[in-house]
């Protein structure tokens, strides 16, 4: 399929699920609760997540009506460790817009994101054909999705982060939910046990590469086209594959260039991280990982069904060409 | 039954429920995520929920090792809503030990309660014939207890709010796990929907009856009988059964009177504050409220089988002596 004929079809899963993220919330009460839950469930994501659903669960043959309470639970998961997570790491925006804990306060982002994680469950409960199976892998996920939180967490207040530690911690945190993607997606379309988890391992490897593709953009995009904060991270320490490899490759030079970075503003520190990340070569080593993790995910997909592959191919390209 | 050997019974599902909470995260790690959900979870909670599924179950013949997964599920979720409501009640102390977000800070409270949610539905899903009835039913009741929390979270920046309000609020925030529990009970009974929608019923009365003894207690109870810090409630304008019936009788009087408490010690407002409710009959109000509700609720039995009657009544007859 062509990218942009790939692209069109994103599109129309995204308009399908911001219509009915809105739906569910309409007119519900009370304001105190749902009021900041429409506010992030209006906000203006990519839905990345509920698309891989619809793709996998496409490749099987399943139809997006089916597919569709599956897709909106994994995005509304989401949705609610953005809440949370904003609160524990402090950030100010999200997708361009206020978090809920700037926009009201931390009480009422902490009961909008326990909201939305009910609500997640609540369309679960939607699936046609509910078995335990969808249970116990979303169940399953949603404590993954914490220990991946946790350990970012940890890792702040640590100097040394390794590399492996740092992509255990990843294939939680994001790994985890791209897989639970694709698993859905397969036990919609009647999959084996083998087959299923073949998609868990390709969404593991395929949230691997999209966090290191984060972690560059978060330094080499323009400013207009990230939505949140740019730079926050570098400046609260937080672990990202270029600093950990930076830091790995030669401490002393990278923490003495980091110390010289206070001095500077959050764009002349990005432009000078630009530098020192292209000189040491460490812009390419996390290039030759992400295409190293896209190409093993590719191999992972060999067993399943043709348009399964075909499917998750043009997803994992679309996703490799992203700018922010 | 007699009201110790009742107590007993008790007790061995405290028991039971202690040591099954400490086996589900024994030795799991991050330690940064379980470390403070070990702490939650070997707490001294009394353990009610998890008992009331016990002893609804067992009316219907049940026994303990099918009723456990539902009965942890619940006391699981009840342990979630605590960490949560603390960091946002700003609450100190929780059963005498240190809420999570003193102990810790609030986003490892934030992020253990997240966990202990998840461990929840992990628990329900270990249920032995696990159908969607039970998770339709356990989905509905995690928004309701975020809905109530929401009303008591807005009552607290009102002036004024009845009693029907507040009610509705305890109604949702109370009522709605205990309701869960005896439904629990009755799906694993095989009972009816006309039987299971009784049992809601009878929970929602039990919550609502339980609140108003819990604000009577705040005020009534020996300091050291309360885990918890007293009269914080008060001082912060929490709304009670008492304060609420106060301010709708004699408004004026009630609110030159709390104004009047602000010169005086914690224990000296309490005292002050017994003296009120007294003169102005509002004690009497609440304990006339308390037993028409426990009426109310023991008349919603009576189409239910002989030993579902007959535990649920005891059930209720040791709520309504406990002393703190």
């Amino acid at each position: 399929m062509s990218p942009e004929i790939f692209s069109r079809r994103l599109n129309a899963y995204q308009e399908l699920i911001n219509l009915s993220l809105l739906e569910i919330v309409k007119g519900l009460e009370p304001n105190y609760l749902y009021n900041p839950i429409r506010y992030v469930l209006s906000g203006q994501g990519k839905r990345l997540r509920p698309a891989l659903v619809f793709v996998t669960a496409d490749g099987f043959g399943v139809d997006e009506n089916r597919t569709l309470p599956a897709a909106m639970a994994v995005e509304i998961l989401h949705n609610f460790s953005l809440v949370h997570d904003d609160i524990m790491d402090n950030d100010d925006f999200r997708h361009g817009k206020q978090t809920v804990h700037q926009r009201w306060d931390i009480s009422t982002a902490i009961l909008a994101g326990d909201g939305i994680f009910c609500l997640a469950y609540d369309q679960l409960n939607r699936l046609d054909g509910l078995t335990s199976s969808y249970l116990k892998i979303f169940s399953n996920s949603t404590i993954r999705l914490c220990e991946g939180q946790a350990l970012d967490k940890d890792f702040e207040s640590r100097q040394k982060v390794s590399l492996d530690e740092y992509l255990e911690m990843v294939s939680l945190k994001t790994g985890t939910l791209l897989s639970l993607c694709c698993k859905l997606g397969g036990i919609l379309g009647g999959a084996s046990d083998h087959q299923i988890n073949s998609l868990g391992e390709f969404g593991l490897q395929l949230g691997k590469a999209f966090q290191i593709q984060d972690d560059i953009l978060e330094i080499y995009s323009n400013v207009k086209d990230m939505g949140k904060s740019l730079g926050s991270d570098i400046l609260t320490d937080k672990k990202t594959f270029l600093t950990i490899k930076a830091a790995e490759m030669n401490p002393s030079e990278w923490y003495s260039f980091k110390k010289g970075l206070k001095d500077y503003s959050l764009i002349e520190s990005r432009l000078k991280m630009r530098n020192y990340f292209e000189i040491q070569k460490i812009l390419e080593d996390a290039r030759l990982a992400l295409r190293s993790l896209s190409d093993d995910s590719l191999l992972i997909l060999n067993e399943l069904p043709k348009k399964v592959q075909h499917n998750l191919t043009s997803f994992l390209e679309f996703l490799m060409q992203r700018k922010n």
